[in-house]
């Protein structure tokens, strides 16, 4: 029995988002059922987070036992044969210690939200940016997230379904950026509470539409009060980048 | 009676191409149906290129004649409204000149074809780009390509259905560049014939793995021979970037 290390790609919008269940397709059974193609073994794909529905990755990570003989490249391109016609990708494979767990060992979470700034609807990228018609101010979005930064109760952007222990977290990096038509919020915490950062972004929407300052933010978070904040900005602008170990 | 010039993104994976055609989606009869949606006019929407089955634009140019009495930013916002639930959007409308032509008027066309050149598939760009598993050398494919650009004969590289008066045309710039796991070639000129760009990505992916040499490319032309070049590459992975007038 080996261990191993999967780095996955995917396009959230076909799934009922990473985690097994009954009611429709999600990323992680299809995972689990390439591997029981490739080796006919059941197994558990355990990720590194759960993403909702419509939520996409560019690194997700998760682990898999496997007891067939087999090595790195060949999980990948097997895994990957068997995931053909799914938006789902198998960047890397490795094999790693039995202590390795996708999901505990992990110590930081990178996350992208991509919101498409522009009076038009989204063509080519349609699905994949939280399509904002009006004008935002990335510099005031920027300048007001820096209150967030830091260890906090986080309750003001906390879903009422998160099953976290404790409202506290530490967030690390918060940086809002302008490219082009495109405003991209980057995160980074060793972990984050449910829809925390759609609600990060919907909130900082707000900011850059001019109806709530910085100082708006900072009276927010020490609210504790999920009401206080913006709504749940929509999946599919999310992207989990990169987790750490 | 006015005319309106409009710059159009889509998506074309669900379309049969550009041009409306009696057995299938067209972008062009999806335009139609937005004017006359609009200002219940039945008017013909012309375009600058007609693009393959497939075929991406981020930046098409069309233009419209409409009666009714208007101006560019509701013509832009009302087409948009109707082509809701479309991957077509237009990015901007605006009055121009009667003697306007979006086809012979335009002066330069400017191309982009993504190759996503690793191992693994695609899942978030699926159908937006050509995935070539094995590792190509960028720098050779653009030096090989430097024998192409000037005015040529260009047989070598042109569909056999193609309409063009002559096989003879100037390309202005052909630059083959790599980002991270993306090869992008970026193609110039006034006009191309049918299939030029995708049989110049065909031909400078075989450079790419080391099969040709750019003599081999320079001589491939030479030859005025379509059967001597590369097999045409698929079209999810060519854009219409932008059209110049």
């Amino acid at each position: 029995m080996t261990r191993y290390k999967l780095i996955i790609e995917y396009d959230g919008g076909p799934f009922h988002g990473w985690q097994r269940q009954d009611n429709g397709a999600s990323v992680q059974q299809s995972l689990e059922n390439a591997v029981t193609s490739f080796c006919g073994e059941i197994q558990l794909v355990e990720g590194a987070g759960r993403t909702d529905a419509g939520v996409h990755a560019l690194g997700q990570v998760a682990h898999v036992d496997i007891e067939k003989d087999t090595d790195g490249s060949t999980v990948r391109d097997a895994l990957n044969f068997h995931l053909r016609g799914l938006p789902v990708t198998v960047l890397a494979a490795e094999e790693v210690d039995r202590q390795f767990h996708a999901r505990f060992s992990a110590r930081e979470r990178s996350y992208l939200f991509r919101i498409l700034d522009r009076r038009p609807p989204p063509a080519v990228d349609a699905g994949r940016v939280w399509w904002v018609p009006v004008a935002l101010d990335a510099g005031a979005m920027h300048e007001a997230a820096q209150a967030l930064i830091g260890n906090h109760d986080f309750s003001s952007f906390r879903a009422a379904q998160c099953q976290a222990d404790s409202p506290v977290k530490t967030l690390d990096e918060l940086r809002v950026t302008r490219a082009g038509d495109e405003i991209h919020i980057q995160v980074r915490a060793r972990s984050f509470l449910h829809h925390q950062v759609r609600n990060f972004a919907g909130t900082l929407k707000l900011v850059g539409e001019g109806k709530w300052s910085a100082a708006d933010i900072a009276a927010i978070l020490a609210a504790k009060d999920r009401t206080r904040a913006g709504p749940t900005a929509p999946p599919e602008g999310l992207y989990l980048v990169k987790v750490g170990y």
